[in-house]
């Protein structure tokens, strides 16, 4: 039996990232990168990035500490003097909730440890349709990304950036995670609360509209579970 | 008098970033990044970052630990069990001192830095030609990583990434520095050691030489100050 190739994957301990770990996995060994950077529920996403990693079986995990990315400040995820917003599912503009060129500094890691791995891809649960219109959550940012990786490595690294649920909506994504069988009670997405998700930030209203959309149970506890509208899907358009 | 815009400095301790620095003082006001990695002279250079910041007046200071980079391993830089090699200055191999992306790295926290205090501009002193064929260092790879900027920040920064060094040799950098009043004394090149400069290391080499070609005297202490060929200089071809 042929060795499967290595890939870093990022995992936030959100359904996201999850369920791109159960796709790669189809063709890949795993690594896995998480992030600390001093947001608000760090401890909770620390916690599911470890039994997400456990129950994948993966031995190669690496918590990387990117506290520059609070101590500058700039997003209601990291300063506490901003307010976390409840979601509203059909602004435009980029929330208070971005993290200012956060997926950079989390990829330009990941490559780093993927060109000593000698792994062969990143895996990145992007989602452009709904992840919140982060500027670089975008396609086009991942391809300018490649570009920058395949010129700023050594020339005998080959690595590809592979977004496999980039053009997914959330609620294909919950379903795509139910055919995998991946652990979504494992995963964490509340920018609010570590013991029970809130329910009405951003993050929770994405993923209970997913779910409720899918027709799926999201078997993490809320504090409130509101009835999301299916409206169409915020996207940022710059 | 017209407000000078701002500009973020990486400024590693070294003579390049130095001059660097007093090349954007003219244009700029300055704030000033030093990134920790576990790199063998980490607390030298750090010591070497905050008298340079101090001798230019600046305020906005931040330090970031990359300590990732060194957990990887993967150079002689950040890995004990790798040598640091003597300088082979005619070498057309990527030398054991590089640390994967590294500058990715760096410039990432930078722009999210940058991002965050609305500055215009980034300085980085990278020099093409003699900064031992690293492939993060080339002008192409900044080419790439400001159109990642562009896209993957707000549709509102405007962020120039500026290398005013990367062409020149080394003493043609010295030259500058020297005409700027650059503070060469407080700055800290050797890869080896945190007293006395070794003065046989790559990094030493390529410093001794650029002064010794420039007919200016080093002033930081070395143990050996072995007189270098004026050789064409290594330069990386992928």
């Amino acid at each position: 039996m042929m060795k499967k190739p290595l890939a870093v994957v990022l995992v936030s301990g959100g359904m996201d990232s999850c369920v791109t770990a159960a796709i790669a996995r189809e063709e890949y060994e795993l690594a896995m990168l998480h992030a600390n950077y001093g947001q608000r529920t760090e401890r909770r996403e620390l916690r599911a990035f470890k039994e997400i990693a456990e129950f994948f079986g993966v031995a190669g995990q690496l918590v990387i500490p990117l506290e520059h990315l609070s101590t500058i400040k700039g997003s209601s995820l990291t300063d506490p003097s901003i307010p976390v917003c409840d979601a509203e599912l059909t602004n435009r503009e980029i929330p208070t909730s971005y993290v200012p060129f956060r997926n950079a500094n989390i990829l330009a890691a990941a490559v780093s440890w993927a060109e000593v791995l000698a792994a062969s891809a990143i895996f990145v649960g992007a989602v452009e349709e709904d992840a919140s219109g982060y500027p670089d959550c975008r396609k086009e940012f991942f391809r300018a990304f490649s570009e920058t990786i395949r010129i700023g490595t050594k020339p005998n690294t080959v690595l590809q950036i592979a977004t496999p649920i980039i053009d997914m909506s959330k609620a294909e994504i919950v379903l795509r995670g139910k055919a995998l069988d991946a652990p979504f009670h494992l995963t964490w997405s509340c920018y609010r609360q570590e013991d029970v998700a809130c329910g009405t930030c951003d993050s929770c209203a994405l993923r209970l509209r997913g779910f409720q959309i899918a027709g799926v149970d999201d078997p993490i506890p809320y504090d409130k579970k509101p009835m999301y509208p299916h409206r169409q899907n915020r996207a940022y358009s710059p």
